[in-house]
């Protein structure tokens, strides 16, 4: 294989452990206010409300919407659910911005280094671009490139993703890769052209990922972390 | 003043030395080929054909261009005033690319480092993303954040570009300080409410720059290198 010119890469359960950090988050924030409440539950139900909330966009439903905003309205409705409503405004952004503050997996950073020296590497993300700013500087990814899906004002799996990175880029599709834990955005990117690097991410879903973190699809590369990904690229 | 929560620089002028890059490239390609030419000359008519190019885009007379292609329009009727024509494909990409390969004031790779540390950092150029991601790579800028011109799909001093980069940054005007060396680029971006900063760059156009490398304006900062823009903000 060819080295590609860029190594593209999804950021939530691929690079960050959501799961975990929204865990704390909440948690915390529970801890601070005398509420309790089943914060692993809470996170896992706010996760599930981003897909079909992204697909309300997809379909034009409703008009262009950052995940800052899809996450705000998610959390409402959670809060109640959940027995720690009313949110006030302050409240509601301090959770909101959990999103911005997720830690990475530990071999993120030193996995991105080794293959920025051979490739342009960047985020392809659902989040908008201040959020991946925000990850970036909180956790010193050195991106070459900074995309978010408020660039293309579409959320993947929509072509206008991959083929719009591509292009800012100018690069044609075989020359980029994606690199993600998820089988259906590989697909995508795939069906686009784009090149495929599976990453394995068991713990995504705390005890839960299962079937999920083993790949479904003929990838180019299959990788067991980031710096396992860049050993296969040969950086 | 508070410190800016982004700064964002300019960067054909402000960064890198395009006419020493450009004449040296030029210079290069001549001694190759055999061709004589004043390469000095063509590059300051390179650049002068740029603001009348993108002039014409800004008011619509011709669709968005990126400025790979408004170069290569100019060099072709540069090449036959200055008696280079014709150039084949091959060579029109490598002399247009040139403007991917620019290096940089000798404070610049220091001083962003610095100012990095306080802020989020990146570039606001006409260039377009893939330039900028050429610069950044070839260059060492640790850019949080890449913009370029084909995410606006304006060039500066449209106010698109200036208020578009707050907007992804999730960041009010007053909160982004813009550096640059040019007077107009920070008339446009303080009419839009953004901090300015002046970078005096008196050998941007060799022995010719006179007065347009001194500060016709109140900005908010004056420096002569992007360290002292760094030691000015605090950083």
């Amino acid at each position: 294989m060819t080295t590609p010119r860029a190594v593209l890469f999804d950021v939530f359960g691929t690079l960050v452990d959501w799961r975990g950090s929204v865990i704390a988050g909440l948690s915390a924030f529970g801890a601070s206010r005398g509420i309790a409440a089943d914060w692993a539950e809470v996170a896992d139900g706010w996760r599930r409300a981003y897909r079909p909330a992204m697909d309300r966009v997809r379909r034009g439903a409703i008009p262009w919407t950052i995940l800052d905003d899809l996450h705000r309205d998610a959390l409402v409705e959670l809060a109640r659910r959940h027995g720690f409503a009313p949110l006030d405004d302050d409240e509601c952004d301090h959770l909101v911005k959990l999103w911005h503050r997720l830690s990475p997996w530990s071999d993120v950073v030193a996995g991105l280094a080794r293959i920025k020296r051979i490739a342009i590497i960047g985020p392809l993300s659902n989040g908008h671009l201040a959020l991946q700013v925000a990850l970036a500087k909180r956790n010193g990814f050195p991106w070459d490139v900074t995309f978010g899906a408020d660039l293309f004002r579409h959320y993947k799996p929509d072509a206008d993703v991959y083929l719009g990175a591509c292009d800012f880029l100018g690069l044609a599709p075989h020359e980029v890769m994606l690199a993600a834990a998820h089988n259906d955005d590989l697909a995508a990117a795939e069906s686009c052209g784009l090149r495929t690097g599976f990453i394995s991410r068991p713990a995504e879903h705390g005890t839960a990922t299962g079937d999920r973190a083993r790949p479904t699809g003929d990838w180019t590369l299959v990788a067991r972390s980031v710096e396992d990904l860049a050993a296969r690229l040969g950086a």
